[in-house]
């Protein structure tokens, strides 16, 4: 008799997974029944600020699966299905369809849980008026693109990470008058504040209204309930629109309730196949579950598709007999805004701190071609290494080049493999003028950093 | 009394010795004295294509750094003095100033030898005659430019490397019908045939006449000796102007005729601090010294400023009082041809083969970006690893995307560090649409690499 494998949401990691245990245990063999509580399957997130900006002309093109493909893959998705519950010792799942409001258990041999992550939503007055938004599901994305079609003309962003700058970005393609609030001393907080600098700067110069420092205090409503301003420690500032990007949280509530380890920084706990702590029969991936970082040693959320695809194949691999393993991130992220790239991987300053590492910085301003080069345009590096040992800690870019930003990843594979400034000043990067100066600006930073490292110890 | 350190060659080797030294030990502790036979300084020769295709307008632009500004940093640079013996024991070299033809000895306590390297010319009849061009100094670019003032209409470039391939389109751009002939099976013989047959068809897209396995076999002249044909052993293509694209050799005789250690394929032999093996105070770097290469474990000879400039600094900080050592290279190189980018690191099949490695190989066609994204171009990896261990042996891309090419340096970092394919498939390198897919191009080969080297294991 086959097995059944219960997959909970329907997005990147439980999708991946169901797909991938398809592909090495047939129908006869394995049962694949996937709910999701909304309407659709495996769609990209990550674009929804660029369909908004309309860089991405058509929500369809976010949708890399849909349902109908996947069913003929004999994966049984069920669309406007909640589960409420899970029973790991009965090994079987509560779930409401939520267009009858029906209830029935479904017994697994094998449960995915792809839960993903919510916005944060401030418990603050005024948080539920109208107009109001998070961004984290294309019916979010449909409802700001249908209350743009009111005409709005100033939006408030709330947060100055990724998710809020693109929409701040967004807003101003579509002729709004955008102010960005954000509780930080800059924006882009996953980068050191000089490096944030340089965001704010460009963002300035697009025409937003960027107000650091200022945490959100109240929204305030009209008399019909919808939002007219924002109300924070640095003033307030009139809004037709609000857009949260505060970051997103584990859904790791359903988990929880069934007993199952959740960690320090709220996300299920995993082993390194993906098999939540504990359980045989259990596995968990993407935005729901923490990580290992391995430059920190620290457990952390991460909520990145690339990520949530990689566990849903790890997973897969794993249920459908073979064997893989997801070892953990070094926090890697890049990002366009305005005309920059912007990029990061390992550990900020105030991260290696935190940690307990003794470090020094080097950052340099170099271009991302031969100077003589058309085109060639300014980049900044950034790198942090440890005291002494030289080990690489962390690195941040921000350039204003085509091929800023996918320089974060020689250095996110240095970090990975714990390699020295020292020795990275040896890397044998690509080097021709159209691409790179001579010293490309990551081996100018790592020779900047391995100078100060033999500096301080000869200090 | 001061030391006195003495440079042979004054480009990117040499002159970064020279400007490192100097930042470490002061004139009156080390004279430092610069014997170039040409009448340049610090020039990018790897630019030299793009000035004559015109996408760097001035020659002036090529030049990093005049002999004046070093003379002020008190490097004492002497142009047209050609070094032409080294007597390693006597500590001296004997020189010719070439303008007045004089000679006269002069002592050292280190000597640097940066002698770069020649085009090869192969001994074949006609050879010497006008009209036929090697492309590496800037008098070589600017004999070029002079010749197509006489308004060539037909070229023929010989040998479809690197410097080939770009300057058969730099003649296009010059209006010329251009053939380019090659002895190997296809052009960019750095990467497999399979990726140079891509190569191949981009540049017959743009009206480059290529053919293949046409070994030359004479150059026939006119009356005047003036070129006006290649014959090969495809045919006989007429030629107003001939471009010699047929690689370098290192300039190696100097330290030959005086004793020192020549290696197996051509350039002289160095420690890790670049001196030469088995001497204390000469050493050698850039073009004209082998390297190691770190996958294959072999000598090789590899012509990049980019080495070039990290041996002269390495020489430097040593000369300097410092420490720092140059261990290897992995073979990575990037190039952008036509409307191709194109990048490879590490052992090519052929490589791969002669070394004694069994090995697998996979390849992917991918985006440089989120499917959906605007601008998303494809872009072809190919990924060589070892049977049974899966250690990464070599990737090649070619993309027709802009970020495709330095994609390379992920997969040139984690050659560097010895990763297998299967441990590739978690790096977590950039993403977001603008960027990357959800699965970077790299991963999804290392995907397929590491899914073939499970099934050869289980077969």
């Amino acid at each position: 008799m086959a097995e059944r494998l219960v997959v909970i949401g329907g997005d990147a990691t439980g999708m991946s997974a169901a797909s991938q245990a398809r592909r090495r245990r047939g129908p006869e063999d394995l049962e694949i029944v996937v709910f999701e509580r909304g309407r659709h399957t495996s769609y990209s997130a990550c674009g929804i600020p660029y369909w908004i900006g309309g860089a991405v002309d058509n929500v369809a093109r976010l949708v890399v699966r849909s349902p109908e493909e996947h069913r003929i893959r004999d994966i049984d998705v069920h669309l406007h299905h909640e589960v409420e519950a899970i029973d790991p010792q009965g090994g079987e799942v509560r779930v409401r369809d939520l267009a009858s409001g029906q209830e029935k258990r479904v017994g697994f041999d094998h449960l995915v849980i792809a839960t993903g992550a919510h916005p944060v939503r401030p418990k603050l007055p005024g948080i539920d008026a109208e107009g109001i938004y998070g961004v984290q599901t294309l019916d979010d994305g449909e409802a700001v693109l249908t209350d743009l079609e009111r005409k709005p003309r100033r939006a408030v962003v709330v947060g100055g990470g990724y998710i809020g700058v693109e929409m701040a970005e967004a807003m101003v393609k579509h002729g709004l008058k955008v102010t960005l609030v954000d509780q930080a001393a800059e924006p882009m907080s996953t980068l050191d504040p000089d490096m944030g600098r340089l965001v704010h700067q460009a963002m300035e110069n697009i025409g937003i209204d960027v107000v650091t420092e200022a945490g959100v205090e109240e929204f305030e409503a009209d008399s019909r309930g919808r939002v007219r301003a924002v109300a924070t420690k640095q003033g307030t500032f009139p809004a037709d629109v609000v857009v949260l990007g505060l970051g997103v949280r584990p859904n790791a509530a359903l988990a929880q309730e069934a007993g199952l380890s959740v960690g320090a920084v709220g996300g299920i706990c995993t082993d390194l196949r993906m098999r939540v702590t504990g359980q045989e029969r259990i596995w968990a991936g993407g935005d729901c579950v923490e990580v290992l970082n391995l430059v920190s040693g620290r457990p952390q959320n991460v909520a990145l598709g690339t990520h949530a695809n990689k566990h849903g194949r790890v997973i897969g691999i794993n249920i459908g007999g073979g064997y893989a393993t997801f070892p953990g991130v070094v926090g890697t992220a890049v990002s366009k805004v305005c005309d920059l790239e912007i990029a990061r991987t390992g550990l900020r300053e105030s991260d290696a701190r935190q940690v307990g590492f003794e470090y020094l910085t080097a950052m340099v301003t170099s271009t991302s071609r031969a100077g003589y080069f058309p085109g060639s345009s300014p980049m900044t590096v950034k790198m942090i290494a440890e005291w002494r040992t030289g080990l690489l800690l962390g690195v941040q870019i921000v350039g204003r080049a085509a091929g800023a930003a996918k320089r974060i990843d020689a250095a996110a594979v240095a970090l990975w493999n714990k390699m020295t400034v020292e020795e990275m000043t040896s890397l044998d990067l690509g080097y021709a003028p159209p691409f790179s100066p001579v010293w490309d600006p990551i081996l100018l930073a790592a020779r900047k950093a391995a100078e100060a490292i033999v500096a301080s110890c000869q200090g």
